[in-house]
């Protein structure tokens, strides 16, 4: 999507290297930086230099073809697969990125795996572009539906980043908001701040912002006061890792939301592409959770007045932090389903997918 | 409590003056000030020097009393009550305190008045943290049956700082913990950060910190998951205001919490001195909510590398914010509430309080 005046997506090829926006800084500092080295991917992923489930894929497979441009040996090929599936192992299409990576070069012989391996990641970012579009045009009809039925604009609360600093473009939570913006649908985005990393407030909101999209920025407790008092119309989110029966695993905090929407009465979508469904899995409880370090929890990045980006500590020192980066929503909690072929209930994801359950 | 050797209590009189802590700068920084005039008062409230129900109740009642020794007018009483409870209009034992105040002073000759508000202004105080005690007393015995069930310390969730900092003495949500404490009841406590103000980061760990019980800082967002994982034992909280039928307003947050608890058979428990009953409001949707500045969601404060305290920033300059700062829990969401006369369910509160109740 648009950044001032250039169209970009969050991860692409110029002058021959690999680009991403370094989104640790956002929405203060617009930083790109080149990634080429194995440990530059994998920190890129592991520290969240980027982030959200798809463009972890698209950034892992831009690892893969840049280790197999360096040296392109199987055994170059099993260690890059094996440290970045290493970086953050809830993320499921993570996994699937990097199997679809091995599965186009590994028959190669080695002269061709180079070319072969841009040409995949390429097309694993293009193919992540298009269900995300596709995903928006389905869920516009849920918008459009609602914007029927009422008088001003249809508002949709979503927490964490599902937009398209977290895929490779349109996001996923926010394509059917962008689409229902461009279609001339009035539209106003609660937009949570997502602790402990503020993926709301920092990325959302500025996505938003720069499409001229009216939202407003409120704390992860305030969604449920606002549902209850008829102030939200539709729940959109994005998924980590959502399981074949559709319990859906994302960022902390999204359980709370789809109580408080079912308590509500107001639809609780989640917007996934395909990639993002482990067919292995139907219990969302097996799926290990991901403890990240506690100061994430401690501490806060902002801006100071001065402009400087800094960090502060909101906790006294002595104090010690828990810090479970995901939950679980069980499938009762979710009216739907937002995927690239369409919107279903949980219950109905295999039958939607016959080609890819198991 | 204690703050390092010295026992306090949240709001005294020393050398003929009223003394607070300035809670702005905890944990941070441990500022005792001194307060006088009317306009301070009005800010002490207003601007959170002070905050919790029982406490802005008690600075309150100082404030009538101080003002009742520079001029023992009808007229300078009735303005500082009127200044005084436009500062937070939804604390319902702040109009308390004020009305008691007013019944002690008002019938007095001018000459009484400020040796009588002073005296009632203590004994105000007194009242609160007797019953704090009590609920402690009573709270405690949840606490030990269910320490019978298990093994392990019993791991209790709390929302904002219902602790001593909010009350004269031993909080409320807090008192049935540091009672168990004591009593060698092994707990550990999860401090939800409550945004937007952070009050438990700021304030409730750093009252469990300095006792030495065992915490964890959590995010809002965490507490869900937690439940769901079996770590919860028990949610205890804190409210603003609770109606006859039990209906409970409380910092923003607490109803998701109350979802999830309830989605997982966690008991939640409300802990609240009598005072803050509203007994003349039934459906807690009729209590009118607070909306507070925006800037308290897009700016966080906490402390520098270099030890000051500074805000930062979180979210891009062009994006506002919603700040609701209570909402309502109802009744059928709440276990049982825990008053200085005995835990009752909900509906039962009337039947605890034959003598107030309308």
């Amino acid at each position: 999507m648009k950044v001032g005046d250039r169209h970009y997506r969050s991860i692409w090829m110029e002058d021959g290297a690999v680009r991403i926006i370094d989104q640790r800084w956002l929405p203060h500092e617009f930083r790109v930086v080149t990634v080429e080295s194995l440990d530059e991917f994998a920190a890129a992923i592991r520290e969240m230099w980027v982030r959200g489930a798809p463009l972890i894929g698209a950034t892992a497979a831009y690892g893969v073809a840049c280790a197999m441009a360096r040296d392109p040996s199987d055994g170059t090929l099993t260690e890059t697969c094996e440290v970045l599936h290493a970086t953050r192992p809830t993320a499921v299409n993570l996994r699937w990125a990097l199997e679809a990576m091995r599965a186009a070069v590994a028959p190669l012989p080695a002269g061709d795996r180079a070319t072969a391996a841009f040409a995949k990641a390429a097309a694993i970012c293009d193919e992540d572009v298009e269900m995300n579009r596709m995903i928006g045009v389905h869920g516009l009809e849920i918008v459009r539906e609602i914007a029927t039925r009422k008088d001003g604009p249809v508002r949709v609360l979503t927490h964490c980043n599902a937009g398209w600093l977290a895929t490779v473009d349109w996001g996923t939570a926010t394509s059917p908001i962008y689409q229902a913006h461009e279609a001339g649908i009035p539209v106003h985005v609660f937009v949570d701040e997502t602790r402990p990393r503020n993926q709301g407030a920092l990325l959302t909101a500025w996505e938003l912002a720069g499409h001229g999209v009216s939202h407003d920025l409120i704390v992860d407790n305030a969604g449920g006061h606002l549902m209850q008092r008829g102030e939200v119309d539709l729940v959109i989110t994005g998924t980590d890792r959502t399981t074949a029966r559709g319990d859906v695993c994302n960022k902390i905090g999204t359980y709370l939301k789809a109580l408080a929407a079912h308590d509500n009465g107001v639809p609780f979508y989640v917007a996934l592409p395909s990639p993002t469904i482990d067919w292995t899995i139907s219990d969302g409880f097996e799926i290990p959770i991901e403890e990240r370090g506690g100061d994430e929890v401690t501490h806060v990045q902002g801006k100071l007045a001065d402009g400087a980006v800094s960090s502060v500590q909101i906790s006294p020192d002595a104090t010690p932090a828990r810090n479970p980066a995901f939950d679980v929503t069980p499938a009762r909690l979710v009216t739907g389903l937002i995927t690239e072929r369409g919107v279903v209930a949980p219950g109905e994801l295999a039958g939607l997918f016959p080609d890819r359950a198991a």
